[in-house]
């Protein structure tokens, strides 16, 4: 009801504003007995974590992740998994300035309207920050589905104007980490990069696409009418900072096509020929590959002055200060990896309930 | 959890297949002491029912609503309120050439192989007749919250390649419903109805846009994290058949953008100069108009032939019969409005919580 | 939220007033492919329904179900269930002394605090009469739960200060309703009937006790912590009018009782020698019988008079009017088995998530 | 879903096992700006905690809570309050004799068929250890519902077979925690101890029974037909290890009366001469105070030799070994309130949607 938690049966449950002593959460109905390997855990914090590349803000968290319970010997025991990761770099006083003013098109006006109060050292729960939660959770999630052959990736396929021309079924996974903005295809990777690099000099930053790819989901997963898969695929999405678009299969060019040219035929192995669907029909996985794509605006704080208004009303001027990513896509391609996979499961799990036997 | 209820506090449940006596549902958290005016949502139903106009489903059904409890002397109790949609012109016999077969880009496939049975006669629980039921939701919920001054809408705003170019500021609400398409740009208008008319009598179909607006709502509604209002918003508009895309505000168009051109400016009067934020920051309602725009593919059934499979897997032809919508978008209008009326009515009486006196 | 649903995978949403057109309710997450034979649903209705024998209301009501979908020849679909009860022998006018008057121990009062108005007409949504589309849903869930081996079965046990003495294994499920008043022990049931003649005729009422029998449940249902089976299973008893008390297994007499004296020894067989654990242990099922007991207060309404005051606050005499039950227990032996179906085959259903594959 | 959360809008989610490195738990829904005083909370820990008093198990475990969000300068932010409690005095060795044994009426059996594996080490999840993260949330809901008015106090009520004989309205709430035992009639209370010690000594355990009351509570809180106030408490209340009844108002003794003395007739007042309803008519609070019992079964683990079976299914003998407490309820009556305060807040917030305005 509060917001704080995702998924019915595979739950996550979040806390933590970004400068308090530590950010955490609990994750439910994990089921018991699966392989749970907390190295591949921290190397998707790891992947989402601030400082790790000259394009990234050059905050240092080592974003640890420690978990009190629902593993035992490698395994998931059927019990919540509570887990914390302790914030490190927190310099509060890097944002003194600001404890009076509404930062343009950050969450300072709303959460004062709403709460009567707002955290201004980083933006407190509305900082990018709690999505170092959604990483845990996701990354265990991601373990489960690899245990039954699902597999999810991410990568950068946008950056400000400059796009990666080449469709996923072109690319490769296992390029995606080859270089530092998360695109696969090494040619737009190199356009990107210089492209942030020219905005953070100027102070400014940009925004970007994300597509996101599921390989080997069974067919039946998603509830029709409400709970669709790619509605619930939406909202997880959706719910990650500075989304404001997503799109499934064809998406918004779909739109814009015949029914004649859209239609995804079904051939003699029940596989479709195309894939303007997206891998789901009538709210249910057809078996075919899951793509979707999120788009995110450009990150609100900028190393510029910007008119603004205090909480009294009167102008003012919010300074560029402070260590902020010039670009949000490559830190946020594991973010988006974890809401996927939180997800799926979820929806794994919950179609177990179909049949009696 | 089985995906037929949407919403916290105020929610709709739905059941009932095309091809069934009757749909209907149960919409639970009406507030009490609600004016309600049956008759308006009646006239919502009569917006999105069949045989309308002459680029709509020629199938007639009157869609008349029957309630059998929950409102007394035309004011909500506080207690559920069910209710029925007789089904009237369901020709079942129309569908006996497809009872073998899997209909391209449909969810006959999905639902075979989630349920070990599916429904051919009209697709059952897939069919879009389901979405009646939400717009009697949506008509009660829009009442509501036109009691405390909060207004929806939306339009038509592309068929196809065709885009009604004008920004919503430039277009009038009462203009909508003046001609059959829902677009109030009428020299659009004409446009796409020409489309559509070309498109049908080629057999084929043809997606679109429509875009939503909600006027005067107040700063505060949604909740952080996952709950986000645009989070909610997405996969409550997600959740309509043939829905493939989502964004609010800016969306795909923001991910090209730069931060400094992006950021929305507060000035004295503690709105925004420019609303690339779609009214909703951090989450949550900023008190600026919410706007977004959504996605629809074509319509999958044809009246032409298309090739296929049957149950057993041998190849087949899926013929070109019925009656079905050339274009989905303005029959579609009141389903997004309803949508969105559940989901920020849902998220004001949330807000009610926050606060404990 | 509001309270009208009931179960997390197979859940309930009821809705209808006891004085308008029609009562009903949707059922969600019924597993596909179940045998459902309406006539078996039917059944439990006229179980529960009044003007059944001399010792129940005379109000005659045929209580017929109609069932808009989820169910094809006689199979759950997978399909939300709809249904309503029309509202047969609906006598407003015996309420029409009340409208102004609170009555003792019912709910005009506090709905009236609660939604600003009430129902005087039999008490609108307060009415035991929403209980039958819990019986709707319980017939629905006994079926499934039988066709995996799971049988429940509830009797009465004591009526005002007359008890069957005799534990239930010494009773026999097929013989309750060899009596009117429900009670398998002929002698008891003699003294019981008896008792319920002689109170109605002093136009007086009078509380009693049932007893529910869960046999052949699978080990392992029920879920740490919170939603410990005994705890779902209380809720849904309590929920039910006039039930003023729950006890699973040694209840309330185990509060006296000495550890070495009330645990149960396991045997070789994996049985436990005694049960007075009731069949769970931690919140879950350990494969013995599980038995409850709940307390029902009087009937509140009275063929006597008795003091109360208006709306106003004056003092007032509500008469004793109307066709009302002198004892509720003989027709909510259904509504306690049903109540128990639906918690037990949630719980079925949720288990099924526990592991992965 | 997995059990691991209660409440809908003031929400608790736990984890931690008995003998892991700590406890923890989320609380979601807190309205912001309430006064959040820690160290009550630190006092209601220390009511339920290890060892202090003769009569209590000698473990020694501090209990201190560690908060990590959600609680700014001793004030509720709205966002969630997470934080753990540190296991310190954790012997796993003094479990090792039972790695392959059932204990009696302990979930050892119930875990290993559900999970598959079980946690012997002093019953992991299923360990009363769980609850000192329900005092948390409760102490904070209680300091919340303070300030609106509302008070809750418990105490205990009977020890085996010896009953404080006084209604709760010849007690005073000031003097529960004027003895060990926490019965405010000192009489009984010195009866109670006396009969403990003997238990005790006898390498034996007794149940017992805790009443709770709640004063000052508005007209208007519980939900119609399933989340009933009283429903909802008994699921909470029922959630507690080792309790096996609950009953509200006059409970079970009331189902031995006749409703000529049941009825609680409405004074000039509004209020009732007579409490049998137990404050909750219909479901809903009449303003009357609400009081109800809970029944506690002896603890388990005795000291003394009990037969049993290994997971092999040879016989064995369980040794009484280890530190335990002979008798629940002292340190239940904390948990007891907790428990009512979280669901009676959770009511308290659920009202406030009835109306839009």
């Amino acid at each position: 009801m509060a917001g704080n938690s995702i998924g019915t049966i595979f739950r996550l449950t979040t806390f933590g504003e970004s400068h308090g002593s530590a950010i955490g959460g609990v994750i439910d109905g994990v089921p018991s007995g699966a392989e749970i390997n907390i190295e591949k855990i921290q190397q998707q914090l790891d992947r989402r974590r601030p400082g790790q590349s000259k394009i990234t803000t050059q905050r240092k968290e080592s974003d640890t992740v420690q978990i009190f319970s629902g593993i035992f010997e490698n395994k998931s025991t059927g019990m919540p998994i509570g887990f914390i990761i302790q914030n490190s770099d927190a310099k509060s006083s890097d944002y003194d300035h600001l404890k009076d003013t509404f930062r343009p098109s950050h969450a300072d006006f709303t959460y004062q309207e709403k709460y009567g109060h707002r955290d201004h050292r980083g933006g407190g729960r509305s900082s990018a920050r709690e999505t170092a939660c959604r990483v845990v959770a996701g990354a265990i999630a991601q373990q489960i589905l690899a245990s039954v052959g699902i597999e999810i990736w991410a990568y950068v396929s946008s950056v400000g104007e400059i796009d990666c021309d080449k469709p996923y079924q072109e690319l490769q996974s296992t390029m995606v980490d080859q270089n530092i903005i998360r695109c696969p295809d090494q040619g737009a990777a190199n356009r990107m990069i210089a492209r942030i690099e020219e905005v953070r000099k100027a102070g400014d930053t940009v925004g970007g696409t994300i597509t996101c790819v599921v390989h080997s989901i069974p067919a039946g997963l998603g509830e029709p009418v409400f709970d669709k898969l790619h509605a619930d695929l939406a909202k997880a999405v959706m719910s990650i900072n500075a989304v404001k678009g997503f799109e499934l299969g064809s998406g918004f060019e779909g739109s814009r096509m015949l029914g004649s040219e859209h239609n995804d035929i079904i051939d003699q192995t029940k596989k479709t020929t195309t894939n303007h669907s997206g891998g789901i029909q009538g709210g249910i996985s057809n078996g075919m590959d899951i793509y979707f794509r999120a788009a995110f605006k450009p990150v609100a704080t900028l190393m510029r002055d910007q008119p603004s208004i205090t909480d009294a009303g009167t102008q003012t001027v919010v300074k560029g200060k402070g260590r902020h990513d010039p670009c949000v896509v490559p830190r946020a391609v594991p973010i988006l990896e974890s809401m996927t996979a939180i997800t799926i499961l979820d929806h794994y799990l919950r179609n177990k309930a179909t049949k009696v036997t």
